[in-house]
């Protein structure tokens, strides 16, 4: 058997955007973070970017390689061919684990399978698989091809997750906060002015229009009223690659550090509130992904409130009250421990 | 006037190998750190890595610029064409601002000086300056470079360098650990042998040979017993420059971790047996540095311990102990919250 050559002068685009070619053939022990976006949503951009940071502060000695979302399949094979047996397989973290993204719980399951031999994590995430016909085939099919891999260890970003895989999955499981939120950004100071709405468009959203209209008005007396969505419109931004990761994602969290008060039903806003010590209103998704990630890691947090009132005259006291808090601090360092054990070991 | 274009293109080596061209020319707030080392000396290698680490992950919006060692002139030249009004000068941390390690301390006059109007920092050092007339008069012009700067903060990194900088400048003054302890560096997980010595060959030694010589003897107990310093050999390792640091410095606690026990009279020998969990032995060098680290941040790490007997019976009674404790953590994170507010505003 011949080992075949690896041309790493005319590699597939999206195939180690992080690094340069010759990681790919040093004798450093490797992480192959799969599954890198590529999309517009800002909250999947800053995990990926939190793994990056966290991976490497912690391990440096760890050579760190990305493969892009739209280059799974070529960047399986590749990786095939590079890999050893102490490596490691990573796919990212998210609220993208079930049956809701079906683009990318199939690749998932691709990756693990493929990797099967190989110590794998599936990085914090929360699950959702629907409870009707359609939910439970995509669970087989996530359960038959995560099972095949006994390396694999699933991280949740919150308790309800931890049951679920508990109760869908042999595999190990860990459980953690989300990836943001181990980051050690320190926000900019800014002028901060209005009132800025992120909400949901997609199939998660729970919110009524009607409702929404009716914040939006008595925010006024706050200023400026916008509203906008951290996943960022195609239209205008179409992809996101590696190289304009960081740039995207400092951007929002200088929008987000410009307002006076951020209400929102996502939990990235909701992160990115925290981080840039911005008072912020937290409503529902269909299935808890902000309430949970609250109240399991976030409710000592004064300026930031999860709430599922529809009281519009309790909502505005709500307001004040955040906004009068002095912003104060939440250390969860801790709480990524067993998550620095499974890269340790 | 005329704006001289900069030849991007044409810079002299060492200036700015952390970078690629356009940071020199993008919008972003600036951090320039002079004096970055190109010797040999692992500690300040460790103390440049961990200033970079610190800046970038805690305040990615700026741009982070160093400038070598060997290119200080024609950095303080290439800089002043490009800072902008809040921009931020940065001279290394260490244990050379006084009157031991002339070429630096020159080298931080010049830098300190020239940049006068700019919001300006010290990083974490010891300061010592010899009770002589040499030493006043070193003293002396010092004062005079550091005071042209009214914009100029001096990181001091034990009390007795607090107060000594209070004494001898009208400068600002914060009080940190050494910026190594800031790292989130994961140890690797090494099979342990043996004992290492890292000893002084330097001016600031105080250790007789016979009474090393008398260490390394009942030492044997525990295996091999090896001697080294963690400054490289120069005629081994010439110099050390930019893209090479992070490779030795990990090669240090590579080694390190390796060990059973370090014996050291070097206060980065005791930090990196702290980053890797290893029991070490710490005695003086001429003043105090290592000592008054660990009076002041790190006396509750209890598989390290600094110690001036010289009894021996004692110290092997001390190194069985220090080697039977589980390795505990000190969190000094909170510690350097007056470098955080200093380059937040």
């Amino acid at each position: 058997m011949t080992i075949q050559p690896i041309d790493i002068n005319n590699l597939t685009k999206g195939i180690g955007p992080n690094v340069s070619p010759e990681a790919f053939t040093n004798d450093k022990r490797k992480i192959f973070l799969f599954g890198s976006p590529s999309y517009t949503n800002i909250g999947d951009q800053a995990i990926a970017y939190s793994i990056e940071q966290f991976i490497t502060s912690r391990f440096p000695y760890y050579e760190y390689i990305e493969i892009m979302d739209y280059a799974t399949d070529e960047g399986i094979e590749f990786v095939k061919k590079i890999i050893h047996e102490d490596d490691i397989v990573m796919f990212t973290g998210g609220g993208n684990l079930g049956s809701l993204y079906l683009d990318i719980e199939e690749d998932r399951r691709k990756v693990f399978a493929a990797f099967k031999d190989y110590k794998s994590i599936s990085m914090p995430q929360s699950v959702f698989f629907e409870n009707n016909e359609h939910g439970e085939q995509e669970k087989k099919k996530t359960q038959d091809a995560y099972h095949q891999n006994k390396n694999l260890t699933i991280a949740a970003r919150e308790n309800q997750t931890l049951d679920i895989v508990r109760q869908t999955f042999d595999s190990n499981v860990i459980y953690t906060p989300d990836m943001v939120m181990s980051l050690d950004y320190v926000p900019r100071q800014k002028e901060r002015e209005g009132v800025m709405f992120f909400l949901r468009a997609d199939k998660e959203k729970v919110m009524e229009e009607d409702f929404v209209a009716e914040l939006m008005e008595w925010t006024k007396k706050y200023g400026s009223v916008d509203r906008a969505d951290t996943v960022l419109d195609e239209k205008v931004v179409p992809t996101i690659d590696y190289a304009d990761r960081e740039k995207h994602f400092l951007e929002m969290l200088d929008l987000i550090s410009s307002k006076k008060l951020i209400v929102t039903d996502r939990l990235h806003a909701m992160i990115f509130s925290i981080l840039t010590k911005t008072p912020c209103l937290v409503f529902g998704n269909s299935y808890g992904k902000a309430k949970h990630s609250y109240q399991d890691w976030l409710s000592s947090i004064r300026f930031v409130e999860y709430t599922d009132s529809k009281d519009v005259e309790l909502l505005e006291q709500l307001a004040d009250k955040l906004m009068q808090e002095e912003p104060n601090e939440v250390d969860l360092r801790k709480d990524y421990q067993p998550l620095v054990d499974f890269f340790r070991s």
